[in-house]
């Protein structure tokens, strides 16, 4: 059984895709996390509705608004 | 009388069905979860009224989306 | 004077109503609580705009999109 | 000054009315309520829109979507 | 500098304005109140966009729903 | 580095703009504030969609619907 | 392994784009920051679907409305 945190713990330096209400996903390197789910990722495309909207070196993304992170 | 997270602890390893306001499921291998139901699946499909949409090795899906899960 | 966690507790193997946000309601026997007004319910008619949708064994209703329990 | 879990407190037994978000209505007698204002309710009309579409012999009521309750 | 709760005691027994999410409005005297700016009203006229929809002896308004209270 | 509630301390008595979710903004002298960000004005102006549509000797402002303040 | 919050910590005084919900944007120094990941940013243009609409030499951004930060 592995608990939520650390399955991020394990993907940290790993591509993730975190997706958000409001047809928001993100795409990049896990950088880091904290207990909220709030979430650091690097070199991370930014998608609306499935489309590439922005590219950000460097992202702090808050955990409210996340559906699912798949590592 | 069972408390749900022990019916969640109970329910790993075998498939659960995950349904998320916004119309969103997830049917996959329970592979963890923690205090705020938010849960791991392995092996998930991702449907979106009632249609798959996506395949994931692993997801982490937030708690507070939750309407019900399954075991 | 009986606590809304009382009134669960004595419900538990009855059968109770939970009436969702959304139009969604849910009909079973009640097997567990927690303090979170999280509930399981077994063999579970699923209603949506009252019509049963679904039938579920098992299920892990979360408390957040609980309007009433009627026990 | 009354706090407002000591007026429903003073409430217990008697006839009250629990307006929630949503047009949603409750009237009946109070039996009982914990610190979050869920209430249990006995013998009581739920209305919707102002018309009576239902009636329940209890009904646990969740503080959070309630609007004002009138003792 | 005065905390808005110490607002809130010097207001006990004169008339407050509570202005809600949703176009509804309370005018009435501040009988009480709670750490979540819950608060009792005594007299109060209840206002949906602007015009008067009910009164209320007395009514327990829950803080969640609150924009502002004029004292 | 400056904490959010040190600059708020700073700007007691002085003219603030508060603007909330749903086009609401409130313009006025700061009294107080509490750890959640509620705040006190006096001599308020509440404007709707950029128009004055009130004015307040005093209002205790939720900090629940606060989208930014600006000092 | 970086917490969201060291990140925010490492970008006072530097640049800072703040992406709220309801397409909201603002762009300015970072003068501070709390653990609800409230903001206080300096000489910051609000942006309003992607057009600037308003110049604030000062405004503290609450955290619950943000989606993402990009130090």
């Amino acid at each position: 059984m592995m608990k939520p945190l650390s399955i991020l713990g394990k993907a940290v330096n790993n591509n993730v895709i975190v997706v958000l209400r409001g047809k928001r996903e993100y795409r990049g390197v896990l950088d880091g996390y904290d207990q909220f789910m709030n979430v650091v990722l690097k070199n991370a495309d930014e998608l609306f509705e499935g489309q590439p909207v922005a590219k950000h070196r460097m992202a702090i993304v808050r955990g409210d608004n996340i559906i699912y992170i798949s590592p």
